[in-house]
């Protein structure tokens, strides 16, 4: 099994080399947040998670959750790991510290997260949800719910769960059965079924908060008439213990293709018991508000299983010998040359690399104008960073995802024949990775979101935050003799990608089916061309420095992304520009 | 579970209208394989591998084999469907009449295999394996070995193996150990470890025939001391049926992420009596022949899973209520309109179609070619479709079993949370497929071969082979106003070609590592492109009836290939002629 080191320099650099991590200080309520603060953090963070998470990764996947008569058994050393998880205070990080959290900038937890995802996935998906309840009732609920839950979220004794799929509704949430029956007391009775709904039930916590959609009879139709509550397994006592049992069951687990140690429940509520959070048939506003953070956290779970691929056939490549350099022998004295001498070997290495870093300055870019939004004392720049964040969460979300299992297939490229074989661990990278591109809206869903409603926001302002930036750094080094082999495939893919955008907003606008047609190689031509940038900037970083190896592989995988993969823009162009009438010409009956 | 129709017009569709299937009756020895025959074999293939076969893969998967003890018990069901086959004589019809066998076409016989693969691609291993060591022993056994053993291979009362692989190596077979000691009988004993055996213990025949590679002491070093040796599992008695015990024994199965009713095992031989097949140090020539014939039945693989992934997401498509059309209501009395009115799902639909439909016309003018290289009575003609064979077979390997992985990943995708669920079936085709991009020589290995042996073989005459049928077919084409919208394209992206052979023919001659630096990339420039030439004459057949809707969907879906796929080649050039350069430049320290 490969073992994981967190890429503490990696994350260091993209941190503070590039985007500038050492300004979070200069943020009200941040002031303490010095790089010794970071620092101290993120090397107590890679400790756990190489320590006390990873090891449990495969064996979490071997044995999986148990489920038997309503009680979900989490895989052996799954709860001693919570407790050493809780203890240290890892649920409460990115908490308010007014609910006993710490408050960490999310630039900080972002690469938190990344390690978690990196160790082990399903451990991670408890605590995530969790936070994911605790987004939503910290925005939304009411001063008395807040009171009495979050601070048993922020501590992690309890934990939280984000119920909204049905057997028939996904994506269609306006398509929801499930109903809440007003009672005398403010309270209401929830009946209905839930299903993939991950930690709806296990045995890590003493209590679990579920955060439920349903319909209150004689409300709007569809999507407008679902409210959010809150329904505790156990009802409070009047101590804030948990007291009786309350009507909410899970039915059963699914048995998936990965993220095993992760419980996905169905869910049965049977007059339960709950409290609406926020106003009545509001309930979206809330879940988008969880929504749009998990999505940011779902790109970074593709992020953090690229680098544990990648750790892992970088290994390999250098142990395994296995025939002769095309050039030459390098490897005389032993039967063999190691695999890395190939140089298909080393394609498929530096394309995980360039992904897995690109990928890395874009989460932090945008986790930075998190805390911008949520610190800054000027108005104006916390609505840019807001701006920003809208364009970017579903590119993070779908490109991440998708580069993310580009590269756990890759790793297991690496490998070859053993790279199929479970106890090696590189598979499950492949089969806990494929969830990514699906939950909290599938890839296809976050590309309609950026073509159908985020980039025509308020004509293009939110575009504008991405597009600014861009264009500004290409007309700053244009002149850049240093940058000319990485401006010079920058520009060109910024010129298809505002092609590109100017062609979805003008077609789009008139045959809505044709940015439909377009959405997904959008998305990616977007991800390719903002990743491009980023990759400018860090190899500006590390120019002055490249006599020192580390900076010089960050020049050369820059330049490796420019050659062999930012090419792609050329082929998206294209099939953008060629639209959706052929797909929509195809007769139904003929599929 | 998705249930598997074998899409019977499509292969008829291909094997007659397209590649002219009817004139194998005048090749010598296939004048029975009229329409009529061949349609009649279809049939039953279909029967078997709907009925028998395609019920058992989900609980062959669930189940997987079962070691104990040096046993090896095949999931349940497989047995009696193992018993069904051999007696519907389906072992049997790829063989030589002379030992029992059908001598069926390879044309026909491809199709069954794509249906045995889209049914059961685990149960099909062992048959598949089977056939293997029949063609290494037909091809290179000694006739004493033949009479013993091909009648019972045949007739699929015993079973064959090809024992390659050792733990230390896999692509670099001259690291070989096993031990082949010479007998004063004419007989060697083998001794050594052989890892990752498809089908080296089960309980579906009653014996097992190993063809085994091993070094004879004092032969050359490396590849070239490498002989073949079939060491059976039961030694023949007199009268030929399974007397005592060999020294062979399977001392494990693998645990792996698919394929889990396929038995792979680690097998010991200990002493085991085995006798040489062709010349000492010769083995890799029978080695070649067998594993060049796997190569085109792997490809076949991708394309069967790809198969059944597409119509279990367009069943899926059509059934799921979810959402609206983005261009107005298609179903106002339900709730939601079917996934398949949104532009997105149809972009993955037919990307799958595109690559299946695309792919199967490549197997079968493949396959086409083995008949004529078989039975030609013209030497010239014979030898051209060896040629062909030769430069197609790396890439039907490799860009099949990419692209059926591609597809099997969208058929999930299309069912969103639903495909990551065992039950429905659909995430088996991902990781039952994942294994067909690696083994029989990982598709890296195949792009080496493609471009470091088939490109440069005779001054590129086996290149020929495919460039002329596509540059004559361009230039009759080019004034053909109905195929202008197919024919543009297709000259495009085979300028690109053309280019990007140029490139690596003449940078790959001073500089190996950049044919390596290239390999992958153009195997798939390739693969794009000779799929382009096929889908311009599948329109050009169908456009004259595309009256019909089955025709009508072909010129649409070739039209969709040129627009949305084929632009992939542009990418593709770029990435080939940017060259090696910066991946090698990469120290090995710093990755």
């Amino acid at each position: 099994m490969p073992a994981y080191k967190a890429p503490l320099r990696d994350m260091r650099y993209v941190l503070y080399d590039v985007m500038g991590g050492d300004d979070l200080t200069s943020l009200p309520g941040y002031e303490d947040f010095t790089r010794d603060t970071l620092d101290a953090v993120l090397e107590e963070a890679a400790k756990i998670c190489e320590q006390v998470l990873q090891p449990l990764n495969r064996s979490g996947d071997e044995e999986g959750c148990a489920y038997e008569n309503g009680v979900v058994r989490t895989p052996k050393g799954f709860k001693q790991a919570y407790d050493t998880f809780r203890d240290g205070g890892w649920t409460s990080i990115a908490c308010d510290p007014a609910f006993g959290g710490q408050g960490v900038p999310a630039a900080l937890n972002t690469l938190v997260e990344e390690m978690i995802c990196s160790a082990n996935l399903s451990f991670g998906m408890y605590p995530g949800l969790s936070h994911g309840a605790y987004v939503a009732l910290h925005g939304y609920g009411s001063d008395e719910l807040k009171q009495a839950y979050l601070p048993k979220l922020v501590d992690g004794t309890w934990s939280g769960t984000m119920c909204l799929t049905e057997p028939h509704c996904g994506t269609d949430l306006g398509l929801m059965r499930t109903k809440a029956v007003p009672q005398e007391d403010g309270s209401y009775k929830i009946t209905g079924t839930k299903t993939f709904i991950s930690a709806g039930e296990h045995d890590l916590t003493e209590n679990i908060v579920h955060l439920v959609l349903a319909k209150i009879p004689g409300g709007p139709k569809g999507i407008k008439g679902v409210s959010l509550f809150l329904v505790p397994k156990f009802l409070p006592d009047a101590e804030g213990r948990p007291g009786p049992r309350n009507g909410v069951r899970c039915g059963s687990i699914e048995h998936k293709m990965g993220i095993k140690a992760s419980a996905t429940c169905v869910m049965n509520f049977d007059d339960a018991q709950g409290w609406l959070i926020g106003q009545p048939h509001k309930g979206m506003q809330a879940m988008f508000a969880m929504m749009n953070a998990e999505r940011l956290a779902v790109g970074v779970q593709g992020l953090g299983l690229a680098e544990s691929a990648y750790q892992g056939a970088v290994t390999y490549a250098k142990e395994r010998l296995q025939g002769r350099s095309l050039s030459g022998v390098k490897n005389p004295d032993k039967p063999a040359d190691p695999l890395i001498v190939h140089p298909d070997i080393r394609r498929m290495l530096l394309t995980q690399r360039a992904y897995i870093e690109g990928g890395r300055a874009l989460a932090i870019w945008a986790a930075k104008a998190l805390d911008t939004a949520k610190k800054h004392p000027d108005p104006a720049e916390r609505s840019k960073a807001e701006d920003f964040i809208a364009i970017v969460t579903p590119v993070i979300k779908a490109f991440l995802t998708d580069t993310g299992y580009e590269a756990t297939n890759l790793g297991v490229q690496v490998f070859g024949g053993h790279g199929y074989i479970r106890d090696h661990g590189m598979e499950q990278f492949i089969r806990d990775g494929r969830i990514a591109q699906i939950y909290e809206g599938a890839n296809g869903i976050q590309a309609l979101d950026l073509v159908g409603r985020k980039m025509p926001a308020h004509a293009g302002r939110y575009l504008r935050t991405v597009f600014h930036p861009i264009s500004d750094y290409i007309e700053a080094n244009k002149s850049n003799a240093d940058l000319a082999d990485l401006i010079g495939p920058l520009g060109k893919a910024f010129g298809r990608l505002q092609q590109a955008t100017l062609h979805v907003a003008r077609v789009g606008m008139a045959r809505p089916d044709e940015a439909g047609a377009a959405a997904s190689d959008y998305l990616r031509l977007f991800g390719l061309t903002t990743l491009a940038y980023l990759w400018a900037r860090m190899a500006e970083v590390s120019l002055p420095q490249a006599d020192d190896p580390f900076h010089k592989a960050k020049v050369l995988t820059a330049r490796f992304y420019m050659e062999r993969l930012l090419p792609q823009t050329g082929a998206l162009l294209s099939t953008i520009l060629a639209g959706g009438k052929t797909m929509m010409a195809f007769e139904e009956a003929a599929f």
